[in-house]
């Protein structure tokens, strides 16, 4: 196998789209993977994806707060930069930019004029609020954010919809690949790209799992053993469920009871079980369309998200 | 003089930023100017400003929907495209091209699915959900867009900021110029423009008054000549505050009543009368910052804005 070049690690926003717009002065097309860091392979499956799209990739590497309540565990979120270059470089091809900004949020004098005032206002939401920064624009995707993660989370998506718009008007990609682990993301990743004419083509890849089934996560590292083997609950009584269906059981219903069923016996609490229809994430009764079965669960202190998509 | 050119004329998104792709491949830059159509000398300013910034010039004519309520006069707002174009060309180097899109929130197929879920929903805000447009991504600017003009008109800084994401999405110019009578308006861009890491300086371009004094608007042509006569008490109160405070009165109460008196007397309806903070449009008890005091009231059936801003 030939050597993986090193990615060249930008931080600076500006740096980061001159480089883009210099890369496409010369014809290259650039594939973008927004991550949080922390990658495992199921991250790496999308820059495998991406590298079947564009000339050159681009792997973004921040934690955002803005996705993140204050309540929330922005500041336990796992790191690993240099393992993160590493594990890159272990996919072929690689990735020829890590973008990994310290602050997007940050906007210098300006942003600090708006500190006194938010503090005046007292209003907090995301971890952005919390913080004080100056940043007060967000955009939202009025239906699709509101149900499953977003009831659990109600700052996430447009915490997500914002910083995607941020990372595409810095890197300026033909092409973005999203996990479809996240769903309820990626379906409202490509809303808001439709709805505001972004020139960005938006790409879902398949859910990996482990070799016992679990979704990868960066959050699987705080399981123990044996939560990890209580949460195996998840995918397998989705896998069941959707056997189920493919039998002729469509009642949501009783789908849904014995998945939260099975859930609640392994130990883990359910933050919700529904089963949406694909495209719209509205709740189906029985399963006469293209649906999709998502969970969010917790096992100790660990909040899970899985789903299977049923096509009868 | 030499003849100007006729601008191109554009009406699909794709065309429209292809154009400004290969412009771009040229080494030009591209100064976007957006309006709602049926031009007048303030337009024609702004174009003229743009001129001194861009290589290329794209004027964008389309009423925009997205920032009307249903009850407002979006169907009554005037248009006239060949007397635009005709104005246009009377500008010096007038404009490269001039897109006019029909209809910006028509994504086909997948927006006539979410015209059914609207109607199911029930929800009704601007005039893109009253006709069932599927659109539901929307950008807002937290805390500028809540006072003035936002609170006698709460869709309406969302359909702007939401509208202009998408023509600067679609033209990606380098430059944008707006108009400094939408003072609000000019604020919210630049601070969306900031936070979303948009690649396009915004320019602000000062007011243009009639001979009269009368700040130039496109519903101007709606006053009654006895109307225009009264509405001069906008201009006319509002240099008198701004004299007053020059020559030391700096209690924002007392010049807010002198102006809102002064209107009511010629017979105009108030809507806001507020002294403001330049930068964050936060109201201000007396005068010891750069401000621009701002008024918006009705004559007839019109609803005129104008400002000046104070600079002690």
């Amino acid at each position: 196998m030939a050597a993986v070049k090193a990615p060249e690690i930008i931080t600076d926003k500006a740096q980061m789209r001159q480089w883009s717009r210099s890369m496409r002065a010369q014809g290259k097309s650039i594939g973008l993977v927004p991550t949080m860091g922390y990658l495992h392979e199921g991250h790496l499956s999308l820059i495998r994806e991406a590298h079947k799209h564009t000339h050159l990739i681009v792997v973004s590497v921040y934690v955002n707060p803005g996705q993140f309540s204050p309540n929330e565990d922005l500041s336990t979120y796992p790191s690993d930069f240099d393992g993160d270059i590493k594990k890159i470089m272990s996919v072929p091809g690689g990735a020829d930019v890590v973008f990994h900004p310290h602050n997007l949020y940050d906007y210098g004098e300006s942003g600090v004029e708006n500190e006194m005032k938010r503090e005046k206002d007292g209003v907090i939401m995301s971890c952005v609020e919390d913080r004080g920064m100056g940043h007060e624009t967000w955009v939202r995707v009025d239906r699709l954010e509101k149900g499953m993660c977003g009831k659990s989370r109600p700052v996430f998506f447009r915490g997500v919809a914002t910083v995607v718009s941020k990372l595409f008007n810095i890197v300026e990609p033909d092409v973005a690949v999203f996990g479809k682990k996240d769903y309820q993301q990626w379906r409202i990743i490509r809303r808001m790209v439709r709805d505001l004419d972004f020139a960005v083509t938006v790409i879902g890849s398949e859910i990996v799992r482990g070799d016992d089934g679990l979704a990868m996560s960066s959050r699987n590292v705080h399981l123990s053993p044996n939560e990890r083997e209580k949460a195996l609950s998840i995918s397998k009584s989705l896998s069941k469920a959707k056997y189920a269906a493919e039998k002729g059981q469509i009642n949501c219903t009783e789908l849904r009871n014995s998945v939260i069923q099975a859930i609640h016996e392994a130990g883990g609490r359910v933050d919700y079980a529904e089963i949406v229809d694909q495209e719209s994430l509205e709740a189906v009764e029985e399963i006469n369309v293209h649906v999709v079965f998502c969970i969010a669960a917790w096992f100790g202190k660990v909040r899970l998200i899985d789903n299977m998509e049923i096509n009868l």
